[in-house]
């Protein structure tokens, strides 16, 4: 290992020596973001809002292939708005920043920044919706919002995020339940296809469900440390909103009813959530779905032979081009091939492609996964088939490593005790009974520090005791660590 | 003319009798947008917020394509911040909203919401830029600004709107000025060929520049009604904003230097350009590049040819979407044809693709042009082919159109009393000489209530003497009344 590179690993903490280091180390040296001068907010640098583009391009595709709809609300809510849903004023309340000047003059009410819009959409459905006609409404709206936070955590907390946030109403019960779960299923898709974040559908249980839904289900993926990180949730709103909200049609029966609403959310910290599934000791792994560079190309070997190499190197740049692989060239002199190897290692590239001399003689490249660190020659004939075939590999294997990681870091407990040995001298998610009474989900917390994460739809077995109280269980639950 | 139709087109009041009147009508008719509870502010709605995402896809990719990366900036701006630049602040200062308290406590700093961003940005820069090596820092940020309105008008003037700044640092005057210029023609070229509005290239006067800036330089459209709308601008900053936050640099010489910084801004309000430019008493007209639906295919004829008639309609859909086309078919039975001709006339498709029995009895179908009323019969052979020519045709036929209006509408004044009998009496812009004085420019503005819209790089024609002093003019100027 030559000084650069050794100087250069140096600079990144191992994830195994201390996690929460090494991720603020990566995200620096990366640089994704950087801290700003207004407390709690980032600044979200080109390359970590990259990552976000790429999200919203898969998260955008498919909200419209469900038939939503984008539109835009104002960044204001009025104060009265959060009186008319009482356990969202409370929940929400302590969080918000308020405008109280503007104009140069002291305001009538007092305005909130946003912290999520199911109040002002719901005063506007009030006027859009009159008959069942009218529904479903099936909006989604990208935008920023505030939640003052105590203690914040670049990308994963922050006072100020980037989210998208959909909202949807429906004649009936039936129907908005059904949205709620399809939304699920569509961050799962994402999530895991895209991301290749495996991820736990569940319910969440009550002390943990969104302040005003009747029923919130999220997708738990687990970060190497073996914490939780909530990647979307989607809730049932019941009628809540509707009723404080006013947003009542005229059902094909004649009768006046409530509509039916449903919101879900999936915000920035999923770029969290990317760097601390797939990252490791040299840096940023990305997945191809999600690299804004997915082949990086350098000519290596000699300078003498310069002109050859590049000879081949130019085609094989406008093969791939051609074919739509994100592909990009670093013929830079100033910097070895080595100090290149090490850069875009650590920038998550999930492949480097090389060219020497020698390659040049056998009509070959030569391919180095970042996923495995595997060489792989290869012709440059049809160079471009080649690629995009090893590019779905990675993508398919980066998700099978992370589910591996996730088994491997799964565990059970019948009892508290076990559940607190587990906590303390493994990492991961651990499968527990639990009766449904808070007191219990609260007595874990306050011991262990791991909290229900959700109660998954497809458990791997069925506990049949609270591992608190002993009692019989009426869910199976993951409990973990969380973001 | 059935009751039906009737009914409809009386509801949009003629551009003639009152172009304000029918720019609300058409966009409360053509739902695009809605009044929110929030003084000032609107909701976009998913048609209005359609043509603000294909607007921006024209934007973003013209960005990117000049070296532009985008990144996102907090929201809030601390108080101390606008003190920073004098002039700046005075600019803007009367319009700034602020947070107060947050989080439950009062704020020991006042923050503003952005009303455009070069101090925080400023601020970060500062930290980024060392050497000569960092720059050009060449980024875009898509965000929602806020700037508190007396006067509002959907689109046109809200209190929050949608938009996008380019800041770019520089190491020269020349480097910075020539990227100034640059980002103003990506506003052209955007504006001009996707937007289907010509535009005149120019400076701002002294007195209409961004507060803060040396140079500011603008693209105007010309509305229907005759007044000006400001499209693009772009301004170079000088050393203003470096001086200001410390943006500063070792430079190849060793030497420690300022950086030239640039700023360029395009918004929601291109959302109101094209209705005005191209929307007519019938209602919206978009052109093809823009317009969310580019062909709507009616099935017509007497219902008992429907399943006829379908089985032509059907292939020559899949043909359309297969090759890109935009096309959405309406087969809804519980609206006649008519109804339906004027519901995507008003919403401006600008193609109409109808199918009946003896179409198919002759393999053709029936196009209808938005722009021109033009009904073209044409083969079911490559109607792909014959689809996007004709939408080509369109897209240019559009341009031509508005330009020939604003030739239509362009005078030439030699004296204030032109000017003013110009402006009384007819409509458009006024190309006049001005000294260069601001007693002469204010006192325009105050007798005929037209402005100076921009000092074109290439005016018609040279005009020799100030309009009002009638001394010797040092430019030629646009005035027209501005929204």
């Amino acid at each position: 290992m030559s000084k650069t590179e050794k100087d250069f690993v140096q600079e990144i903490t191992p994830q195994e020596q201390d996690f929460s280091r090494w991720y603020i180390d990566v995200i620096k040296k990366a640089d994704l973001m950087d801290y700003s001068p207004v407390r709690g907010c980032i600044v979200f640098k080109p390359d970590g809002y990259e990552l976000w583009e790429a999200i919203q391009r898969g998260m955008d595709r498919r909200f419209k292939e469900t038939g939503h709809r984008n539109a835009y609300f104002p960044l204001f809510i009025p104060e009265s708005f959060f009186q008319k849903e009482k356990e969202h004023v409370e929940g929400f309340n302590p969080e918000l920043p308020w405008v109280t000047e503007a104009g140069g003059e002291k305001l009538e009410e007092r305005l909130a920044i946003r912290p999520t819009s199911e109040t002002i959409i719901g005063h506007m459905y009030a006027q859009w919706i009159q008959s069942y006609r009218d529904l479903p409404v099936l909006i989604n709206q990208w935008c920023n919002v505030v939640r003052w936070e105590k203690r914040t955590l670049p990308f994963l907390r922050t006072s100020e995020f980037l989210w998208q946030e959909g909202h949807t109403a429906h004649a009936t019960e039936e129907e908005a339940r059904e949205e709620t779960l399809r939304m699920l299923e569509v961050y799962r898709d994402c999530v895991e296809n895209d991301l290749a974040i495996p991820v736990i559908k569940g319910q969440k249980t009550p002390s943990e469900k969104f302040a005003g839904a009747v029923d919130t289900y999220s997708i738990e993926g687990m970060m190497k440390d073996g914490k939780a990180l909530q990647a979307g949730t989607s809730h049932y709103l019941g009628e809540n909103f509707a009723r404080g909200f006013d947003i009542k049609f005229l059902d094909r029966d004649n009768q006046l009813k409530y509509a039916h609403t449903t919101s879900w959310g999936s915000s920035t910290r999923l770029i969290g959530a990317l760097i601390m599934v797939h990252g490791d000791d040299r840096g940023l792994a990305l997945p191809p779905k999600m690299a804004p560079t997915q082949v990086v190309m350098i000519p290596v070997g000699p300078t003498k032979f310069r002109e050859k190499v590049m000879a081949a190197f130019d085609p094989v740049f406008t093969q791939l081009k051609n074919a739509g692989v994100r592909v990009k060239a670093d013929t830079r002199e100033e910097h070895s091939p080595g100090w290149k190897f090490n850069e875009y290692e650590m920038r998550g590239v999930p492949l480097r492609l090389e060219i020497g001399p020698r390659d040049v003689d056998n009509n070959q490249v030569l391919l180095v996964r970042r996923d495995t660190g595997e060489k792989v020659p290869a012709s440059q004939d049809n160079i471009a088939g080649t690629v995009l075939a090893l590019l779905d590999e990675i993508q398919a294997n980066m998700f099978t490593k992370a589910v591996r990681f996730r088994e491997e870091n799964s565990h059970r407990a019948e009892t508290l005790d076990e559940l607190n040995a587990i906590v303390t001298e493994k990492r991961g998610f651990v499968l527990a009974g639990w009766c449904g009474d808070a007191a219990c989900e609260k007595k874990v917390k306050e011991l262990s520090g791991a909290t229900t994460r959700n109660i998954p739809f497809d458990p791997p077995e069925r506990m049949p005791r609270c591992l608190c109280c002993g009692e019989q269980a009426s869910h199976t639950v993951w409990f973990a660590k969380g973001y």
